[in-house]
């Protein structure tokens, strides 16, 4: 068997696919994709993932992409290799796929927001009001995942696909601090949230999985 | 066991939940909920689905919301009742998953900006390029489900929850079209989709999950 991983330095999605398959312990090669060269929108690629994003996955010649579907999929493919993704009991596990749905539909899209905004553009933010409206949906957003954790992860005593969802969103919220200190955007985490992301940070697996391109660049 | 179906007419959503518990051949309790009436922002509510959005799902006292997250869970609960709601194989479970996620990610967003400018808003629509945009996003995300169509389903022979995602969202567009016929939505539509939409809108229970309010109004 022969698993690609198509990944983005950066993307949050590409993050959640890697920790997934160091959790599952599976055997992979990397194609480090890059964005300002093209890569995304290159025929071969496209001819993978037709809307040009990344991840994407193929395995023994089969093309897979959209995170969550990832995260399925190796779990049902690899049901005994590694680490479970998720819970056992259905409930708990329709929790912890709530957990990371909640990411995608809640999170992101204020922290992609802020990321273009101060991040991705050269240009100063257009919109103050628009970062502001932003910072406070990522705050209720948080509040929820700070409700929700069982500790030490997000599910009790095991790392889940939800954890794997959720570190590299509020990872952005780091990097924003470290540009644009004066937005206060981890301050917006509680403290139980930041034990939380030490014990993500722990797994044995963890610092292999850091994008590569935050060790030379800014964005 | 007792399953309670907060349920709001016209939600795409909802419809999707609806049709499969109606595939899995569940009992269970519907709840209508009025927008208009505040019905999602009630606190009762917000302690089912703290989004306030619909739909969500009691079973037993144990609530969930997110749409993809309950098709995941009536799986994982009742496995061997009704019929499946994805295929067995891993690879064509996971293809079908992901034609369900490109609907949210991809077909969703711009059937709702034109549903918001066309339908619910009461002033005439305040930029015509942003629904000629949403219209071409439309038709692209509609030539990937025309290309991936086994026939008669998505998947094949069998019916799966892609099917249940997918056609709420093509019936905004000739809910759109009823009411906007300029624009041409319907006509987005391939012959093959349409063939498509008609062996959904054949299954023996299809009648009965129609938007009841379709009846009596106009959005």
């Amino acid at each position: 068997m022969s698993i690609t991983f198509h990944y983005l330095s950066g993307s949050p999605f590409s993050w959640k696919v890697w920790l997934a398959l160091e959790h599952k312990e599976l055997s992979y090669t990397l194609n480090v994709l890059k964005a300002d060269a093209g890569d995304l929108k290159q025929s071969q690629y496209l001819a993978i993932n037709p809307h040009g994003k990344a991840p994407a996955l193929e395995v023994d010649g089969f093309s897979l992409y959209e995170s969550s579907v990832i995260i399925e999929f190796l779990e049902d493919s690899f049901p005994n290799h590694g680490l479970a993704l998720w819970p056992h009991d259905p409930r708990r596990k329709a929790i912890a796929r709530r957990l990371a749905a909640e990411v995608d539909a809640y999170l992101y899209p204020p922290v992609r927001c802020c990321v273009e905004q101060l991040l991705l553009s050269k240009e100063s933010p257009s919109n103050g009001t628009e970062i502001t409206q932003a910072r406070q949906a990522i705050s209720s957003s948080l509040a929820l995942f700070d409700g929700a954790l069982v500790a030490p992860f997000l599910m009790g005593t095991q790392a889940t696909a939800a954890d794997f969802a959720l570190y590299p969103m509020t990872s952005m919220l780091t990097r924003l601090d470290l540009h644009h200190p004066a937005h206060g955007f981890a301050a917006l985490m509680s403290e139980r949230l930041k034990q939380w992301r030490s014990q993500v940070e722990a797994l044995p697996f963890f610092r292999h999985t850091e994008p590569p391109h935050w060790r030379t660049s800014t964005v």
